[in-house]
C-alpha cells in the first residue's frame, strides 16, 4: 500500500467524511449526506475549540479514514486529563489494511502529547468486531456506555 | 429535607469534592485527598474551558454532590452536539434522598439549553446499582465503554 497521511480535516474534506459516516449499518439511518450544511456548521464549532481534533487519513489524495479526539480536563483520578475518541470510520475499500489501527495509534500518541492519562471511547453493543479490535489494541471493556437522546 | 442548590463549583469547594471522589470503592484507590494541588490545577483548566461545567449540590451550606458536564460538538448524527457526564458523586449521608436524580436532571436540562441532542456517560461494569439508576432515568445501556490507561 502507498503512504498514508493523517492530518487535520479541512472544510473540503467534509463530503468524504460524511460519506464514510453514512456508509455504516448505524450511520445509514442517522446521516444526511445530501445536505452538508449541518456538518459544515458543526465543523466550524470543532475547529474553534482548542480541545477538539478532527483528523482524516489520506492515501493517494483520497480521504479513507477519520476520527475525532476530544481532550477533557477533570478532577477525578488526581485531576487527570482524559481524551475521548468518537466517530471512527474507515473507508470500505480500506478495511483490513491496518488503517483503523493507525488511526487509533495516532489518537493514543496525540493523547500522550496532550498529557492525557486515559483514552476512552464507547462502541455500540452491536459492533462486536470493533470490540475485538479495541481489545487487541489494549483497551479494556471495563464500562457500560449509557445514552439518552434529547 | 431542606432546599438544595445546584451551582457552579468554586475553588473553595475542592476539598469537599475530592473527599466525595475518594469516598467510593473505586475512587479510594485513585484519589489523593491529602494533596489537593493536582485538583486545584485541574479545576483551573476546567473553569478556563467554556465547554466544561463542574457543579456542586449544596444543602445547608454543605457540599453534598457533584458532577462534571462536557459539551462536545461533532460531525456524526448530522453535526449533533452531545454532552458527557463524568464524576457523579453523592455524599454518603444523602444516598437515597433523590439527590442523584436531581443532579442528572440538572445535567439533562443544561444539555438541552446547550442544544445537545444526546447525553452520554459511562459507568464501571461493577456499579450495578448505578446502572439501574441510569436506566430508570431513561438512559439506554446501548454501548460498551473502553478505556486505555496511559
Amino acid at each position: 500500500m502507498s503512504d498514508l497521511e493523517i492530518r487535520p480535516a479541512v472544510l473540503t474534506d467534509i463530503p468524504a467524511v460524511v460519506a464514510m459516516l453514512a456508509d455504516d449499518p448505524l450511520g445509514a439511518r442517522r446521516e444526511s449526506p445530501d445536505d452538508l450544511s449541518p456538518y459544515e456548521a458543526a465543523f466550524r464549532r470543532l475547529t474553534d475549540d482548542p480541545n477538539q481534533r478532527i483528523v482524516v487519513a489520506v492515501r493517494e489524495e483520497r480521504v479513507v479514514g477519520t476520527l475525532q479526539l476530544t481532550v477533557v480536563p477533570g478532577l477525578s483520578r488526581r485531576g487527570a486529563t482524559r481524551s475521548i475518541i468518537e466517530g471512527v470510520r474507515v473507508h470500505s475499500d480500506e478495511r483490513g489494511s491496518g488503517l483503523g489501527t493507525q488511526l487509533i495509534q495516532w489518537a493514543v500518541d496525540e493523547s500522550r502529547r496532550q498529557s492525557c492519562r486515559l483514552v476512552q471511547l464507547t462502541s455500540d453493543t452491536t459492533r462486536t468486531d470493533a470490540h475485538r479490535f479495541y481489545e487487541r489494541l489494549g483497551f479494556a471493556a471495563s464500562h457500560v456506555g449509557f445514552k439518552l437522546t434529547l
